[in-house]
């Protein structure tokens, strides 16, 4: 569990399967099996009319959005991002993300270790 | 400090300044003063010839190149990334990025909070 450099796509993408979920796919591209002793970090996929929970959890979420158009939700907020913008959700908020374009959406989501 | 969502380019780039580095750009995109509790999400920008220095801590960097060749240095191994590449520093590795080509290197590195 020591160095890694890999391009993302060598890593495997899992559909996520929740109710509240449409069309996202996730790659842990750092993970605890890594070795990494703090944070994961995720790479995203979601199809056109995709969407995330929207959902609050103890645990802040920090996004950098890759391709594609996004409508982010957080608390009583609303913002139209996409590819070079950041976006920090702080712990306990609730958020979504939706995709609010034609094309596939991708972007980075980095979380600490939690259960 | 709650939620954030801003495009890279709006928040101030800093030259780094110390003397084993060159051509370095950083932006804190999301920093403890965002409120982020745990880790800080940089985006770093690097010249053609530019180079960070040669060097260990105790902390990890996660990594996530966005455009541009680079040089990854890391113990006894060294590797050629770009695009799309993720990489993982682990605690207390020497480890160093080059720029190994003509445009400007652009990557994410983030890392715990620490002093």
């Amino acid at each position: 569990m020591g160095f890694k450099a890999r391009h993302y796509s060598e890593i495997r993408a899992d559909e996520v399967t929740q109710e509240d979920v449409k069309g996202i796919k996730i790659r842990w591209l750092i993970a605890k099996s890594d070795g990494a002793p703090n944070f994961a970090m995720r790479y995203f996929e979601m199809a056109p009319g995709g969407f995330s929970p929207h959902h609050s959890h103890k645990w802040e979420h920090e996004v950098f959005v890759l391709d594609g158009d996004c409508i982010v939700v957080c608390g009583n907020e609303q913002k139209q991002v996409g590819p070079g913008w950041v976006v920090f959700i702080p712990p306990g908020a609730m958020h979504q993300f939706k995709n609010s374009g034609n094309e596939v959406l991708k972007f980075l989501c980095l979380v600490p270790h939690h259960e």
